[in-house]
């Protein structure tokens, strides 16, 4: 058993991490950090984890086998080094090891990047692009909610060949999504009975979209329109992607694709229908439903996930599997709560 | 002061046409129908429009000024049919008098259009497209909820050629828009905390946004990918619009065209930031956002409405003031009921 | 046509005031003072109240024919007494002068009253308790929102003897009664999926139900444990009312009872099945459904209302028009935003 | 390891009996029955279950351990005879086996009770009540979802003969307690942002709560005032418990009552704050917050729990470890899905 240790235990990603690892039967919950909550314990300030036998702390104090950091950006990658240093596993779950370019960090960040050095090192936690590289990797940068989506959805067409290098991504996000922090935008009677884009002038999640796809082929970065949404409930992504076709296709081919492509993938499956995202609810499940606008040649993807667990929390322990050598879905087998 | 029918008041399009008529100065609701309720008082069958004092019926009995239909297709052509011999003016809330083609109707709607003879007459009650027109004519053929959004949102820059001819409409929906009729997927369980996509093979609000879209410029009907999405809300759609730019344009400019082609609509409003749904809740109003992805070249235009309303029976009511030539928002100066 | 003045118009109960005058023929709203939004334009900071061609200020300072007040306790008293030195009708709704006794404000407020000396000029702005008073007085006191449907809901058995005077109200509200403010309790993600209890050590609202019911009948103030719910849901109150039958009454009787009690009261009605508090949206109803518990003797009665209407701004737009000489319900007779 | 099978999976109890045994060590499901599913895989027609690999039967048709059955009352006690008569555990989820006696149960239910011969031999499945019996049985009469929270939140107070014999229970349940079939008033349209009260001519789990509080002390069965009110939120039942306290006591004394009475039960917990139900979400927890009305001498306890686990299928699976000699909470320690 893994002694595991959570950096800002007392946020909505934090707080989804040691839930999580309730159900893990390899790995331990062994330390919680959190700085305004810091020497309350963990079930006296969340009661719903109330079944740790924790105290939040400052900094992690005992050894631990691996660390899953919910800090922001900058300050992750901060706390991260010593843990780093010391040769410990670590899943991050900020932006601060997402991005292979130093420079790009920068553009979207507004900042230099803190640990440019150790860039090299990272692997990007989506397991269904970097299953083999996670195995061997310490530094996890596990991806933000909204690239989990859309790459998901996008990346075997994309590495087929199937579309244009310039892609549509609309997605829907629950309020979660935005943290706890307090915001007009995020309160109740607000946010209730709207729905509303936002990030129009550009949202950080997208150099990351740009940067996987790119990945998968010989060819420059593609094009990505993002545009994040909304929505009044509390968890789910949904990413309903777009592109061109650059040739014709049947359905029937596009759905043998996708299920090939994600085959081996225990949690990313092909939807026989256009799925819900309350069919993911507190899963590591992405549903996928790839279809085709005929009349227009364009490639219409959906991708369903829980922005909390696959988009978050359970796909840092999903990669943390990897690197300790388990089978990828050991304590992730959890059915959606439904309804 | 005009005598208004309405054409079965049970459904959530009808009872909202009823709701808005108790504030109109010239029009008084005189009859409503209903098969399933009929002989029941009006506020019996639907308490929130207790103020009227009206009994259901099963047909119009009594001479009324003009008639709102509110039942499905072909139904409504069908009620309408007497009341349009008769020189009555007609506002259809159903898809019978939207396209101008019979052809088209039949491929979309399954059967032979039931009165092709009528379709020339029919003005499509978009006013701020056909306000001329509108003034004009006995039948009224008002706009899908989607179609409303969308055509709204993207007719200054296809009317300008600022756009390609291929647009992307991600349109997102309370499931008011749904009706009332009884499906598991409205049954409030399933429906809350979850997004879908559906129509995915083609939803019929598709042709009608071709059809006016291609009536902006000399050239063939533009391509229309539409995608509408179901959203744990009663009411409201968002519309996000995409299309490829077929030359640069500042944010400026582009803010400035959309405002000159709404400048004498008064629903129809340029929002200086991106608006939530609930900004037009139980209003008239369609609030429009338009913007660039400059790193992709592409317009983006967000478009919030109440589906309800401007979606349906308050541009039906703003339709029926041009007919009678009244003032276009006699009776629909309605400040959303917010929060 | 009278000048109405609102101080603080960007709370919930301010704005709501403000949407209600657009509606009213004979009020014309032409001062809108908020501290934090001094020198906006009202569209500007409330987007939903654009049509008002109004700037905001930090005093009202020209001279208007009645003032409402939605600031909160103390500060509303010391805003208004200026108003009322120069002779202008308030209606206040904050706290400040509901309470007939200024020990029992200071019991539950937690300091002196600023005005004692007016508690006897102030009417409580219930105008199916008090219309008679409210024609008289230039001092509304409007009534909190808990209070107006729980003290609607028990008057008649109470002012009959027909219960004990021991009353339990188990009232549920929607979140928009907790004001506009930040805490972590109105978050979208805290707030949604969940009910729950608060004020269980004593609610301000008690001594207001207590105070009134003890009015309508020569005894002691009843007893009064009172119990408010957070729902998710936006507006809305529902107060479910409980007492012991003093004697047997049928269930005809007791609707008889209360029918005839609020027979010449335009807002308040008997509804024939238990309400839903979405009958009341955006009205000024107060919908009453009285039964018996015949097995254990007791009286259950349920009360819906909208919170910022009936429960707030409506009111005090009632009880202005008692003030004034109109017709009780003008500007008011709107039917509900259903669905 | 148990083999499970569940009768009428297709509703959502039986569903969430379902999603629970997936956390299960020692139990295992192999059968699962469903009339209008009957044929198709489990995973297909409740695709959030899809890990299980069944197939959907009419009747269980292999030898089981234990028979969980979510079907309607009457229809449950025919198809769980055969099963009783063969020596099977079984956990029934409807009515058929709560009430002791057949005279009450065709009261309420409106027919004769299907098999009273059983009565005698069936045990309330409420463990903190009837754990030593529960351990001998083979026959669960699982609590209905309301009497699971209103007992609990009375037992103590009721067995140390603190309170009168009439107590009032206030109750809020979410949606998904009136289960998936279809009606308008669960149509999300006509539930959102509506609370409404229900039941009040009175419910039938009335009964239950009466014979169970009565068996906790020796005078005849408290007079109980039932009221359930419907929620717009999926999950959750938070119930208000009111009673006058027959002496004094201070909170420490009774908050220390509280924790004794449920000190080695290790699913209910009193709760420091008064609790949202969202901190039970998909658990099997009650959390219990008593507190006094000084003032009306009266007790004010709070009861949240997951209407679906603890109100139903969680408490069938702790009984039947129970049954079968099982540490009580095993495959149940869930955190809550929070927020």
């Amino acid at each position: 058993v893994y002694r595991i240790g959570i950096i800002n235990v007392t946020g909505y990603i934090g707080m989804e991490a040691a839930r999580l690892l309730a159900y893990h039967p390899e790995f331990r919950l062994t330390a919680v950090t959190g700085r305004s909550a810091a020497g309350k314990r963990l079930g006296e300030f969340l009661p719903h984890l109330g079944q740790f036998d924790l105290t939040i702390t400052e900094e992690i104090e005992d050894s631990v086998d691996a660390v899953i950091s919910a800090l922001p950006h900058a300050a992750s990658a901060e706390a991260l080094l010593p843990h780093i240093q010391a040769g410990t596993p670590v899943a991050d779950l900020s932006a601060d090891f997402r991005l292979k370019s130093a420079e790009t960090y920068a553009e979207w960040y507004g900042r230099e990047h803190p640990a440019p050095q150790l860039l090299a090192d990272a692997v990007y936690g989506l397991p269904e692009l970097h299953r083999d590289d996670l195995r061997a990797t310490k530094i996890i940068a596990t991806p933000g909610c909204y690239p989990t989506a859309s790459i998901l959805a996008l990346a075997p067409a994309m590495r087929e060949g199937l579309i244009e290098d310039d892609v549509i991504v609309d997605a829907k996000s629950g309020i979660s999504g935005a943290g706890r922090g307090l915001d007009l935008k995020y309160h109740y009677a607000e946010a209730n009975e709207s729905v509303s884009a936002y990030g129009l002038s550009g949202h950080r999640h997208q150099p990351e979209i740009g940067q996987e796809l790119g990945l998968l082929r010989e060819a420059p970065q593609p094009s990505v329109t993002f545009v994040p949404h909304l929505i009044p409930m509390t968890r789910g992504i949904l990413a309903t992607c777009y592109a061109k076709l650059r040739r014709d296709i049947t359905l029937e081919r596009l759905t043998a694709l996708y299920e090939d492509a994600y085959a081996t993938h225990p949690f990313t499956k092909v939807h026989a229908s256009s799925p819900g995202t309350k069919l993911t609810y507190g899963t590591n499940l992405c549903l996928l439903h790839p279809t085709v606008d005929q009349r227009a040649g364009r490639l219409v993807v959906v991708a369903a996930i829980d922005n909390l667990v696959k988009g978050g929390a359970g796909q840092a322990i999903q990669c943390l599997n990897l690197v300790f050598g388990l089978p990828e879905e050991t304590g992730l087998r959890l059915p959606a709560v439904y309804p």
